[in-house]
């Protein structure tokens, strides 16, 4: 299924006058203080690139409850990113994983990707599951592994993932290490760290001129007593230690109960070692909620610090994904509104009045920066987004659009009601 | 320092014209499914209790920076609320604390809160510091106490609470036992449980007949391995056991990490046993901070509830309250932002629209249901609250008009810039 | 496989003499103050249930890595049961799960069972995975669904679990009811609570006579928003509204980070209203890793209440079982490693002073309590767990004897490398 | 009052047979694999510092209960001091904070420790409260103040901390920077940074040649938003752009809920860039209670790092200090607990069989690295502590001696029941 030009057109008629009339009031109060404009243009600009796992139903341990409509092939994802960025168009990139999205054919996929105006993001490997085929496990572990032919073929398949990446014109790659322990005693902390640090080491010698590598970082699951990259500091002791084109990776998920996230960003941003961010929401743990679904003030207290870095270090350009797992909501609406909440956070955070926060900051005026902080969060600014997309050529609404256009019963006609995506 | 109908009206003048265009479009947005006008009646309705101790600055363990102008006497700390109630119409009540505010002359007090447009809320007792003339230490217990004498000292503490109550027109009494252990094996818990019991079934029983007693609940701090009434759980089964004068009261900092408090409010309510409310925010622990200040989204989410709760249950009236510790901010600022922020929660559970939720609940649409939570959340709903203050002959603007009328400079002139509240 | 007499007699030999002296010297620090063969026999009778599905590999949400010889029929399962109660003579008893372990045949299988000297523990019901044939689907929940039909299938499968388990002479069925929510606002928390306990009631009235129902609680997962039975609270709420077949299950993973689950213990037993327990341990959150391999104080404090409560209260028996994940360790081994740590701890608190222990806490010596508690702990008490497997019929060093006996290896042998058990 | 060697010897004497007889025992146990002469050299020379301000009672915010014989002193101080290490041996050193001990007279003061056999550990500065003749407050920060001559205060004071500890011999300066904030907003994460690194440049500039500053971190309180150091990471930063002689500070407490402690002591030590270790014990935040009084067995996991560290790296020897607060029990019992559990877990991690450990973790042989580490933590190991103290002069029972010598209530008598230390 493909939405086109007219097809958005017919969506917005209806609430074309109404949106003017909003978007005008908040204009009026808006427009004294900031260059509306170079707002709008930074919101249209935010690309978030969708993974391809992301397409599917998710689960948990205990099981899997499917979806019907997803997409069996990576074409399929593709179309479903391309759907997802018809209608925001905030949405023009997608994050491959290999194996699960070995592009057969990359010529034909690079061309599938122009026409649905997509980008490739980050590529990502994947040493944490057994593939059919190989010849060694990493039960006990990837990178880290005590076996050095267990590391060697994990650090292959790094490489090869670059390769692929290389020829659909992504310019980086996600670890993600899932390496650890369950058990006090299992691992040698000291030899795990080493062991991955070599390994890294080889397949950073691999990356071309232009890329990057980020090394992403968790504090548990799926291991459950350590993880050898257990946190920002472990992953920025790699990345130092690597060189220039290893940076760190900022997943919210992956922190301990209470952690302050947006204090690590700026510390990375000011280290210029911040590589890129995964966006989810979550209240326990790694939970891989709906972005913004429960601590939409925390998120935009994390892009004010971004927002910060941005106009005040030299941090490179970084790389916005979703990383959710959508278990009970049909995944493209649950995309369509990690987006927007996304987009939301950073027009609150371009909003700031950063100079009187400055001056109260300066002058310890704690009340007056929370009410500056506060000003900015309490605004209605969805007009505001309305219109960047509206002048992108994508939904006011989305998600109405969406419904409107019935697009999941249509991927069901297309795909059938018991589709499994690759992928968990 | 006392501020008039006249300082309102001038505060207001300026600000008028632009909060009634502000106010008339969110109307025109609002009207068609809400009546406004039952909205903000409710809004002036809403009283939250100020506690006599968060008037002045607070500390921690590691010490303390006061700040100037606090009030150094029950009827300082009566016009400190008075000017909070003056700016906001929302705080026209207070929460005395025994024996930091033992109103020597009953009468000359009730004709100063009448005065001054207040109303006495609960009366807390303290049983978790030794007074100077005390015959016998808290140090290992209180009502929980394995010496009956200490016990009895308590007892007595707690009645003689109720009848300063009773001389003041309160009707309820907030007993929070900060009895508990730091070391295992410091307390056997059983005994601890039933000795607590039978100290509260005495208090109870004291109460008058159209009293209640509400039962606070924390799951550390100030003891560190063990409280006698951890969870909601402890004290739901207290309040059970001591009959229908006695309530649960809820703490937004007194629970463990990732609470899901709004539900606990739910259960407490279709119990008919949610008493009282203390207000505050948190990251950590019971960091006591501005309301709304970290987890506005939490504070909407718990709302939603209580309103749930008003419709739909027949739980008594609650009894609302702020409980922060103001360490670095002016105390009177603190507290206008928490009462703004905790009107604002009120405000956007009023304006969820109840019967689309139900409906999105009933057909397991879960991401309608959260654009339905969202929609009322990230509406601008500060022209209504401004709406219900102009109404009530409060100040459009709480904040800026406090700062515009220097009160703050006022009290450090009136009493001095080194004075100490009673209290913590 | 099968381990008989003479096999264990041989295992023993060897290490005998040694294990004389060492429980000859801990009698020598031990008789004077405890009846050393008392707390033998209380070591002998207790008997850890092992769950069927704990039998297999187990894995996360990210993959699984099998292991070989995992048993692929209830038999099998039974055989495994048998294998490690033989080693051990502490695991006599198997809990089955529905539909995993449907028993085709019961007179076999109680056959079976008698021949491996297993008695058949709580049956438990699964309404967290849909079943190929399932009319209805769980994904939006069971005995909370909002819609009757699903419930109605939800409770007609509780009611067929308790007749298989009639048939095996099980005593008890538990409700691990996994409904709650992933998203604010999906779920009406009272209404969801009242659909909850109308259902249960259903059930708890086609317990017979003699049975008792077990609600476990659980504060996430696989739901990351609420789940319906939260806290201890919530299904004591609903244990004593059902009646007095009803109790609360506490399963050591269902927590909040920093809970104090032995409080928790306490005040149930107090209620008379603990039903049962699941061992494991944690370090995050529900890790389901090997009893006491992280927090074998905890383990200790937990039992020195369950001993006391025992000892003090009224509570009916305890229904103990191992609920654990064997994602990397041999099932079997890991199973003998929890065992062991469960006797182990029970050990430690029956060695507590408990006389000392009631005067230190009645004078308020602190110091001296913990001296108390901390003595019982440090004890090596190994000597005395061999004694009671001795004279059990029981190998002196179970996870020893399972290694010589290559026990892994023949069940490979008999049943391949690449089993799956049914279940997870 | 001064315990000397002939009360030592009379409180041993009853005890000694006994003491033998058990140690006898396990001697038999273990000196098949260990050279036991050497591990009683290595708990001979651990020496753990007391710092002077856990000599009394301390508080929490909302109070403090007094004990009585509290020393009054920085000499009272350090004869409670050589009171512990009269009776263990193992805390032969003090921990002094300025301005709580300024030395008046440092002559006299190094000679009253050497009469006591005390060395001066770490000095400590204190930037987390006004003194009373202070011409700036810390109110909003010292070291990261925003106003540059606060910044100058806070260095100047450091600067005058290592003076002071030249003076007694100390060799290293603790910066617990207590700065941070309470609101979003308050601070600029990335100024306050660049701050606080110039300010520390300062202070490293005046380290003597032979000196090492000691880092600390800590993610909340006093301040509950952010911290400026708030985790390893930040400190291990600072430490790196600082130099050789700066080094990172664990303080047990100082980690949000379930941080793998023993993994960031791995990672700093195979940085060579662990300095030293504040020990205490926690359940909920910082709560500073008895060394190994609530998760023992994370202690002896911290112990089994920090031994393989000492063996494996070139990490600089450590500064082992107490940091616990003591509201509840005798300070000098809660410190004796508190060294006693700390050579216990030292003690454990010397036994366990490295080699063996090392092959298990090499043929990723789980269950078995479990076995070895629970080996060593499951063996009562307390009658080589006794030995270890017999053969260096110390008592066999510290707790039994001091209140055999009813030690308290010689200080009682000395120095009153009402006094307060200075300090918190």
């Amino acid at each position: 299924m493909i939405l086109n030009d007219q097809n958005i057109e017919d969506a917005n008629k209806s609430a074309l006058s109404d949106h003017q009339k909003q978007y005008d009031n908040l204009k009026s109060t808006l427009s004294d203080k900031h260059d509306l404009d170079a707002i709008i243009q930074k919101l249209k600009d935010f690309q978030v690139a969708i993974p391809s796992w992301a397409l599917g139903t998710g689960g948990t341990r205990f099981g899997r409850y499917g979806g019907g409509g997803e997409p069996r092939t990576l074409e399929e994802k593709m179309y479903d990113v391309g759907l997802i960025h018809k209608l925001n168009q905030n949405s023009g990139a997608i994050s491959l994983h290999i194996p699960w999205d070995i592009p057969e054919n990359p010529e034909a996929i690079r061309q599938l990707a122009s026409n649905l105006n997509l980008k490739f993001d980050a590529v990502n490997s994947n040493t944490f599951q057994d593939q059919e085929d190989a010849k060694y496990s990493y039960k006990y572990g990837s990178l880290s592994h005590v076996d050095a032919a267990v590391r060697q073929q994990a650090i292959d398949h790094n490489k090869e993932v670059i390769d692929y990446g290389k020829d659909l014109g992504s310019k980086s790659l996600t670890v993600w290490l899932a390496d650890g322990s369950s058990h006090p005693g299992q691992n040698n902390f000291r030899k795990a760290f080493e062991r991955t640090y070599e390994s890294l080491q080889e397949i950073y010698n691999h990356l071309p001129a232009d890329w990057k590598v980020f090394i992403e970082y968790k504090p548990y699951e799926p291991y459950f007593y350590s993880m050898v990259i257990q946190d920002w500091g472990t992953s920025h002791l790699l990345a130092q230690k690597l060189g220039d084109k290893a940076l760190s990776l900022v997943d919210l998920g992956h922190h301990l109960p209470n952690t302050n996230i947006e204090q690590i960003v700026a510390t990375l941003m000011m280290q210029n070692k911040l590589g890129g961010f995964h966006f989810n929401d979550s209240k326990f743990g790694d939970d891989d909620l709906t972005v913004g679904s429960l601590k939409p003030y925390q998120l935009f207290l994390i892009f004010n610090e971004l927002v910060d870095g941005m106009l005040n270090t030299s941090n490179p350009d970084l790389s916005w994904m979703i990383d959710a797992s959508h278990n009970m909501k049909d995944p493209l609406e649950d995309l369509l509104q990690s987006v927007d909440a996304i987009l939301l956070a950073y027009a609150q955070a371009l909003v700031v009045d950063r100079k009187a926060l400055d001056q109260a900051q300066e002058s310890n005026d704690i009340t007056g920066a929370q009410e500056i902080l506060q000003n900015a969060y309490r605004m209605d600014l969805r007009p505001l987004l309305a219109e960047a997309r509206r002048q992108a050529g994508a939904a006011l609404n989305p998600i109405k659009a969406y419904r409107q256009f019935k697009v999941r019963d249509q991927l069901i006609d297309e795909r059938g009601l018991k589709t499994i995506s690759t992928g968990l």
